[in-house]
């Protein structure tokens, strides 16, 4: 698929939501649905799923709906989950260690291969299967493992000093636990889960819900 | 301070990262930053920064640029932060465990009470000194203890399904962890985590870097 024009990121933050609804529809058993249908289900309107879907080509036919398998497969391509992602997680501690027992990741083409820590206590442990190297191996471990993406799950300081080592080490993105920013180059994605920023923002949500409701 | 129009959740997720940079200034000692620093420390544009903050009424001055520690305090008041938030996780298992044990939320101002969870072998034990009781206490518990947000950290079918029973306990909002959409009334804000879909949109960005760069 041929796409034509630069995507933007709120497109991107809600294809993956279409293609979760996708995947409970065909885990019933249903193959094809309508865009009204689909738009109800997911509670955006049906304008906007077909804007959004146009981006990438379409894939409805009029009077016919949506075949979700394929949408499903479509997506996942366009996400890039139809092809394996190895991962490797820095800090073993109850994130990481969350992270690491997490099956449904995998299913997704997403493969946690590593954990590390800089605790002796925790390395030669494993967690679900997955072993706990010291963290000094880890640039050698990428470069041999063909990882593509990291998950930082150590307090903010170390997660910007481990940040810089792992420029030049290969990988395309660092998934960012820290509540921080991380600064390196363009060619390597950071993805943030800010979990205090979230929580900031359901406060706020609640506090001033009256004006959010109306 | 008063607000004449509804914020855009847009503003609102940009909110927490204006109170994090400032946080960090006061850590510095900075006392005032202009509306240009300020804009590059946080790499968005001035006038965007301008424009957020006009919103909530301005607090900068012409030639003087922003008090740190007073727009600090303006921005957790505006957030809600200024007062104590009480929280009960639901699910005791590697992600309950590292709420459970992060303190950062605690200075925040949100204070994780106690967890819950239907495993009697984790009943009665502690984590970070906050204790963990029967699943089927929990309403009660909400209702004597002044909670206003629960963190759902179980799978999406519990999730589902505990999310209903919690509907007029008087929780405020529901912190939810489980990869689905939770279907409760409006007024019970529901903030998503859902870490698959941040997992996806990295691979988006990984697979598609050469347009994501352009």
């Amino acid at each position: 698929m041929m796409e034509q024009k630069p995507i933007s990121q709120a497109i991107i933050k809600r294809l993956p939501r279409y293609y979760r609804y996708l995947g409970e529809l065909i885990a019933q058993g249903v193959e094809r649905i309508s865009s009204n249908e689909f738009s109800k289900l997911m509670g955006v309107t049906a304008s906007q799923i077909r804007q959004d879907l146009n981006n990438f080509g379409g894939f409805g036919q009029q009077g016919y709906g949506y075949n979700v398998k394929n949408l499903y497969m479509e997506i996942g391509k366009i996400l890039g989950i139809d092809r394996v992602h190895n991962i490797v997680v820095i800090g073993a501690g109850n994130f990481g260690r969350a992270l690491a027992g997490y099956s449904d990741f995998e299913r997704r083409g997403f493969r946690i291969k590593a954990l590390f820590d800089r605790d002796p206590k925790k390395v030669g442990t494993d967690i679900n299967g997955i072993e706990v190297y010291p963290i000094d191996q880890v640039q050698d471990y990428i470069r041999k493992n063909n990882i593509e993406i990291v998950a930082l799950t150590v307090p903010k300081d170390a997660a910007i000093a481990l940040a810089q080592t792992l420029v030049g080490t290969g990988i395309k993105g660092i998934w960012n636990f820290a509540h921080t920013d991380l600064r390196v180059p363009k060619d390597i994605i950071v993805e943030n889960v800010h979990l205090s920023e979230s929580l900031m923002r359901l406060s706020y949500n609640i506090v001033h819900r009256d004006k959010v409701l109306k």
